[in-house]
């Protein structure tokens, strides 16, 4: 398994027990409430109205009438799509979320990294996740309409999309191929949903390689309920713009600088990110930290209720 | 989507809504009891320490101490086992369930249907459904073994094999691939739970082709708490043993004769299936019939409380 956030397990058994606040990961710490969930979603396969329900609330959330295929999370789209078509060269837009490379790779496919956007032109296949993770870098949708023309294929994934619907390649996706992770803005990526958005042909062979049930029945009721709700993600993103900032403040007082981010985490520049990562995880906080830079820490935002501890372990 | 049972959207379409009871499908109709699911499994993604206890808990169900790679159901080790394999000629013991050739012919695989267990012999790639779906065919694990010596990779698909753990490949797999449904017997289709069992570096392959995260949270902690549930396995084999019984007497006086099936299901050649199908559809119960044969209904068993209306269609 690759080096991911989230792995709080690790963290237990290096520093301990006890009340930890999970950091590492970019899924919002303070959830869509759940809805009632019938006996039958647990008990029935999905049928074809309830899915068909599930792609209307995500058309309806992301603005589009585009095909779209719900998968059990943004992840099984990554699995998929490099078996999906035939394999050649791919361009990946990095450092960047390391399971694309990674899953390209494993598929056959020859992979590049590329720092910048113009550079991934040419590729049978790019990739692009906008905002992008770890550092938050956003691009201009015209960008992306541009680069599509340039590529076999763009993939663009919009994991951490859902505060900055300007963004989104979404509404008019063209023969790029968008996903979408419900459990990170939703705060609930323990129910694995997420989508694929993009031309019917595209979204028709990964529907054949997903199989007829390859979302859970409770993830179908909730998926339905939490995206209809407009409300909760109105007052979700001014909450956590709020607090990208508030933490920023704390960031900047440790003296660590600002490298970006997003509405779900934001990535700081500090002197010693092993160093800050332990000083962190004393305190039972678990904070992401990344092989490949030896400065750079990433943190999502606290619950209301953990800012405290977050801003005692801060201020040292 | 191919013809399956549990559409019951579309009956309801042509027969009316109301109460249905839905025997068109293999899925157990008393589900093993619902564990609480704490917070944690709906908001964080799985980690190692809850797939490892999942993991356990299979090996311990299924008497094995072989690799298990937990899915999305056993459709999702349907879906990837073409797929992860060099593609050459597949041969299904058939009529069996219809996913296996589907999936194989889509990732490309020449597939060939065979009646008998030897005429699979020669295969690059062999499929078994022990007990098979429809008929309840069994096969005895030697000549199984055996058969796996003969072809490249023997899958025995033993989703309906619960109650009969002496037919099952799990303790000693061998190089057999060897799938298992958690949803059927548990009578939980809708939380998407199966098992993939084998040789470490197949489950390995698997494992990459699958992702981190193929399983949500909640299936973690009720995959855990049901599989451990010896009590609860012991007395539905018997009480469906019992209803099975049950079931073919109803049919026996309606004139329908039993051509197999197991503990979840009943099949029974009819005078005209498809009159059959709707004569119960009329009363609001759903069953399932196939387009290859004109003859052959399947049942599934009915709950405690359906027996009543069950047995008011079939006297008619």
């Amino acid at each position: 398994m690759r080096d991911h956030g989230g792995n709080l397990d690790a963290a237990r058994v290096r520093y301990g027990e006890g009340e930890w606040i999970d950091l590492s990961t970019g899924i919002n710490r303070v959830p869509c409430p759940l809805p009632a969930i019938p006996a039958s979603a647990w008990q029935a396969l999905p049928d074809r109205a309830a899915t068909a329900g599930l792609i209307r609330a995500a058309q309806a959330a992301y603005a589009t009438s585009a095909a779209v295929l719900p998968v059990a999370g943004a992840q099984a789209a990554i699995q998929m799509i490099p078996r999906a078509f035939p394999v050649g060269l791919a361009r990946v837009l990095g450092p960047t979320y390391n399971e694309h490379a990674a899953a390209l790779h494993e598929a056959g496919w020859r992979v590049e990294e590329v720092g910048e956007l113009p550079a991934l032109a040419g590729a049978d296949l790019a990739v692009v996740v906008n905002p992008n993770n770890p550092d938050g870098a956003c691009h201009a949708p015209e960008a992306l309409r541009l680069l599509a023309g340039q590529v076999g294929r763009l993939v663009v994934d919009e994991s951490f999309a859902d505060p900055v619907p300007e963004l989104s390649l979404a509404p008019e996706p063209g023969r790029a191929l968008v996903l979408r992770s419900f459990g990170k803005f939703y705060g609930l990526a323990g129910v694995r949903l997420g989508f694929v958005l993009g031309e019917k042909a595209a979204i028709a062979a990964l529907a054949a390689m997903a199989g007829p049930w390859p979302v859970s029945g409770p993830a179908i009721s909730i998926g339905c309920a939490a995206l209809a709700d407009r409300d909760w993600a109105a007052a979700s993103i001014a909450r956590l713009q709020d607090d990208a900032r508030r933490l920023d403040g704390l960031a900047a007082r440790a003296g660590w600088r600002l490298v970006g981010g997003g509405h779900l985490f934001r990535l700081y520049d500090t002197p010693d990110a092993a160093a800050a990562q332990e000083l962190l995880a004393r305190r039972h906080i678990w904070s992401r930290i990344f092989p490949w830079h030896a400065r750079w820490l990433r943190l999502g935002l606290p619950a209301p209720d953990e800012w405290a501890r977050v801003e005692a372990a801060l201020r040292r």
